[in-house]
Parts: structure tokens; C-alpha cells; sequence
């Protein structure tokens, strides 16, 4: 089946952690935003429509022939298994989706660092604001995250979070690391020698031949100041 | 099988959203660190431990058999099949998650209009933010939300979200309503004209002989000022 994704054109944002999952699996699929004018309006009209039963609230979405699924978590729950990026019994499904939701809930965090009045707002609108929540992130919240998933590596021989092959979570917590060390570059020099095992799997994940070659291909956008990963100096690491 | 449910014993919260489809379904199930001061320590060791190979990252998680599921969608992803609160098909069970994942992000949106710069500070320390934050939610996000689901309800010919017997999306949405409610009433006086078909379901849902008994039960704990539906006058309609 040719998967269809729906996403942002010109930002890696949530749908970058689909595109990881659909390029190291060398799935079939296309880029429907990307891909020409057509693909976004096409989008467009997909979440303007007030005909379809089961809209998506936002994307990213996959099209995976007459299903329509929205949520990245819920897009990688249901390509996991089809993608043999998740073991297939029930208890390490859940796991996997357990963790890939706590990498969720840290992206949105990574994203209110920036914005964390109003996503509708600009940046220069919030960005006192911005460096108060960014100082108890970087404070507070990213060694809670970071401890919480080296400690998970510690408990396992391999450099994958589920323990024995790659998953796609494993993809998804390189995306964490390459992000963060965009955003945050002075902040991860401190924090990166606490966190080795995660700093592994990151390069573990980057060694990847159909992921190396996807990262250095075009197809992959560079980090930007409009996805949720923005490098604004004044934020990293204030005094 | 007996679920034991761990979540803070003071407050409704996200623990809520699993507490209401246990109650709903009749299940068999004891809410751990309410039962007990016991329950509460029992509660700590599991989130301190280090030798558990699947920690939770935060509450609620459900303990059911040797299974330990943490994320609240996640818990009602398990749990959906198994209470007979979700269409048992992979394309139904997808479509309640990714609404589920939904009402996820909209409940972290309502926590930050209190807490829009750290969870570890006070509201008084961010009372100028979560003043701004909150015009904003309730100007842009709750029309969005609102609008979302009431449109998926006018595509049903019955007062559910997935269009036939009630599930567990159901249950979580009259939460929402009516911790929207307790937050700002007089925003939501002004909304609910607007969105009868949601109205409609919450007042369904509340009608449910076994959800009746438990909300006017002690088990229902009142909404208060330490969860995630807060009441501040100041945040409520600004002028």
C-alpha cells in the first residue's frame, strides 16, 4: 500500500516523526504537501471539509487507503507493527505508545518555550513570557524527561528504548536529540555527558543506512525558526 | 480481573477520565492511593523506583495484572475493548484514540491557562501570564475545539462522537464540559448556545444510571482549586 501523509510543507514539526518511521522502513509513500501545489491544497481542503465523518483536528495526517488517521502517536500506534518498527504483542504496543505519548507531551513543551501565550501570536508577542517558561524548562522539565528515558536505557542491553530492535520510538528519540541540540545548543553541552545512553542511541539511530541516507537527502527539511524546534539565542541558557 | 488504579487522591484530574470509565462500565477496581495511606506510599515507590523495567513517567496508571499502562489515552486504549466502552474494529478503536489524543491536548491547553510558565510554580507567581494565556485559550482554542466535535456530532444521528453506543470519548467529553463549566462559567454561558449537540452528550452521559450514582457518590471528588478545571474569577471573561 502507498501511504499518503499529510503535513506542513516547509517544516519537520510532529510530522517529521512519521517521516522517520515511513524512511527507515523504505516504506511507500508520498508526501502529498510536499509533493506539488495541488498536495496542499488538497490538505487544505481535506481540514476545511465539513463532509468528512472523521476529520482530523490538524496534522499531521495518513491516508492508508480508506482510513484516514490523525494524532502522530496514533499514526505510528497503527504503522508500528506494519512497519516491523514495534514488536508485535499487545504489552510492548502499549509500552511503545506509552513512551512515544511522553515524547508527545515533551514536544508540546518544546513548543511552548517559544509560545507559551498563544500559538496564534508571534514569538517578538511573548517573548518575555517565553524566557520564563524556557528558563523552568530547561531547569526543571528537560532533566525530568531525560532521566526518565536513561534510566529506561539502563535497564536494557542494546541502545533501544524497547530493548531489542529499533522502534519507532527509538527514531523518535533521536528527532528529541537532533531537536534540542538545535534549539538548545548550549543547555545540551551541559547535558549531554549525563546522558550517554541517549546520546548512543541517538547516534546509533543517525548510523542508520536508509535513515543516514534520508537525513542527508533533500527530502529531509532543515530545523527552522517555524517548527516547533526554534533556535532563539536568547532563550539557551539564560544567566 | 481487579484494576487497580494509581492517581493523586485529592483531585479529579487526568485521573478522572479513567475513573469515569471504570465507573461507567461497572468494573471491578480500587483506586489505590485513595484506598489508603498505604496506597499512597504503594503510589511513590512505584514512580521512585529504579528497578522497574516499564516506569510510568507521571500518574495515572493502571496496574492490571502484570501489566503496568501509564498516559491516561493509552489506559483507555486498553481499557476501551475490554469495558465494552469502544466499536471492537481497528478503524473504530483508532478513530476514538486519535478523538481521545485530542481531548489530551485540549486538557494540557487547560492546564496552561493557569500554569503557562512552569507546573512547579504557583498560580500567584503567574498570574500575569495565565491572564494572557487564558484570553487567548478561551478567544481562539475552545472555539476550535468546540466547533471540531460539535461538527463530528452533526455527522451521528445520536448524542455519542463515534455514532452509535455510547464510549468511553463520550465519557471524557462530559468531563470536559463540565470541568469547563466549574472553570469559566461565564465564558461557557456564552458558548453553549452555540454547541447544543456537545450540551446534548454531556447531558446523556450524565444520565447514566451507574455515572449518576458514582457522581453523586463520594468517590466523585468535587472540582477544586489543585487540579487541572480551575476556577479564578480574573481568568474567567475578561473584560
Amino acid at each position: 500500500m502507498r501511504y499518503e501523509l499529510y503535513y506542513w510543507p516547509t517544516i519537520q514539526g510532529r510530522g517529521e516523526f512519521v517521516r522517520l518511521a515511513l524512511e527507515d522502513a523504505g516504506a511507500d509513500y508520498v508526501d502529498v504537501a510536499r509533493d506539488s501545489k495541488r498536495g496542499m491544497a488538497a490538505m487544505t481542503r481535506f481540514m476545511e471539509s465539513r463532509s468528512i465523518a472523521r476529520p482530523p483536528f490538524a496534522p499531521p495526517f495518513l491516508k492508508a487507503g480508506k482510513l484516514i488517521i490523525a494524532q502522530t502517536a496514533n499514526i505510528l500506534l497503527y504503522l508500528g507493527p506494519r512497519l516491523d518498527l514495534v514488536p508485535k504483542n499487545e504489552a510492548s504496543r502499549l509500552w511503545a505508545h506509552q513512551l512515544q505519548l511522553t515524547i508527545a507531551d515533551w514536544v508540546s513543551e518544546v513548543h511552548d518555550t517559544h509560545h507559551p501565550i498563544g500559538g496564534g501570536l508571534y514569538y517578538e508577542e511573548q517573548k518575555a513570557e517565553a524566557k520564563r517558561r524556557t528558563a523552568d524548562f530547561t531547569a526543571e522539565r528537560l532533566p525530568k524527561f531525560f532521566d526518565y528515558f536513561e534510566q529506561i536505557l539502563k535497564h536494557n542491553p542494546s541502545e533501544s528504548l524497547l530493548g531489542k530492535k529499533v522502534s519507532y520510538v527509538d527514531l523518535s528519540m533521536f528527532q528529541m536529540i537532533a531537536g534540542l541540540r538545535y534549539a538548545f545548543p548550549r543547555a545540551m553541552a551541559r547535558f549531554e555527558p549525563k546522558y550517554r545512553r541517549l546520546v548512543a542511541l541517538h547516534d546509533c539511530v543517525f548510523a542508520r543506512p536508509r535513515l543516514a541516507t534520508y537525513l542527508a537527502s533533500d527530502r529531509r527539511i532543515p530545523f527552522n525558526q517555524e517548527g516547533i524546534f526554534r533556535h532563539y539565542a536568547e532563550l539557551d541558557e539564560q544567566g
